[in-house]
């Protein structure tokens, strides 16, 4: 038995709780009681900070999306040639990705079956497209291979970039440095893994 | 309501119905009544072909494991510069994950709940080794870039390969055929998304 907890929660706190159970039993199978059970607290204490458990996906969803777009905003996305600013915003991206790792993990595991949930893929695909016009722009300087449909490109992209939630963990000792992870899927993407000949 | 048809399943077609229904419902989520409903048949008829619902994975990850270690053999992964042979392992796993994309789509989501998941994926963990190794021995002969981790490198080119499975359909109209996407990865990979310069 868990004996419950005076309700010291905020819904900044109440959401990391909420993050992990999402992340553990999916969203569609998390009840309002699992996420009690977790929090320690009762289920009236946690519609104190938030209307259900939908508001804590939007609010888990939007953390993600927030500093994903924010990317786009900074001096290395916007100024100098495509193929540097589309590099930036692949790092960046892995960066944000490993710091923001259990709301990045939810965003990428929605499967629309609810209004939030097909916001969150709206906006997930109007991130992509953003990249990938940064990639046209780069095939169009020529700083790209013409050979490269560059929607397929942009896929594979994130597939790679995407397939770290799967294995990357922060802990120290994990073997990776967030750097060197960063470093090693802008250069495995843009440079390739051969050595030029 | 579903009428039950005779039963005209031999294992093989079974274990089709069984594998679309465990990657929708995942396989723990699959009872034998889902697969008894989804087939038709009655539960009795499913247990004339097979002992239960795990000998049915181990078929599916069987076929799709099988399909993966038969590249390891074939002329191409065998002979030549290890550079070549991985390019060429790489190429046939994309096109092995797109002509059994059920199979493999199960064996990628396999938790390791059971004997048998377990074992699956130590049957895969032994594939990415294997490439791993090719990766390795192309590091050796100066074929790769000797600024990258080659643990890291195989993790990112399996993330980027079985990503695939998330998007991929194999239906005519989807916009990329199967060589389209074994070549794009293959380039991506190993040479990279910028032109030379």
């Amino acid at each position: 038995m868990t004996t419950p907890k005076r309700d010291t929660y905020t819904p900044e706190t109440l959401l990391t709780v909420a993050v992990r159970i999402f992340n553990e039993r999916g969203y569609d199978g998390t009840s309002m009681e699992h996420l009690s059970k977790a929090a320690g607290i009762s289920k009236s204490s946690i519609y104190h900070h938030v209307a259900g458990k939908e508001e804590l996906l939007r609010r888990a969803v939007s953390r993600a999306l927030d500093s994903l777009f924010a990317i786009l905003e900074e001096p290395g996305a916007v100024r100098g040639r495509a193929v540097e600013r589309v590099e930036y915003v692949t790092r960046r991206t892995v960066e944000v990705l490993m710091a923001e790792l259990p709301y990045v993990t939810l965003l990428l595991r929605v499967r629309g079956n609810t209004t939030t949930e097909r916001w969150a893929m709206e906006r997930r695909r109007e991130f992509d497209q953003r990249v990938s016009d940064l990639l046209k722009a780069a095939a169009a300087d020529g700083d790209l291979r013409a050979d490269m449909d560059i929607r397929l490109a942009t896929r594979l992209l994130f597939g790679m970039v995407n397939s770290l939630v799967e294995w990357y963990r922060p802990h120290p000792g994990s073997g990776y440095d967030g750097d060197q992870v960063a470093e090693a899927v802008v250069r495995l993407a843009f440079d390739g893994l051969r050595t030029d000949s």
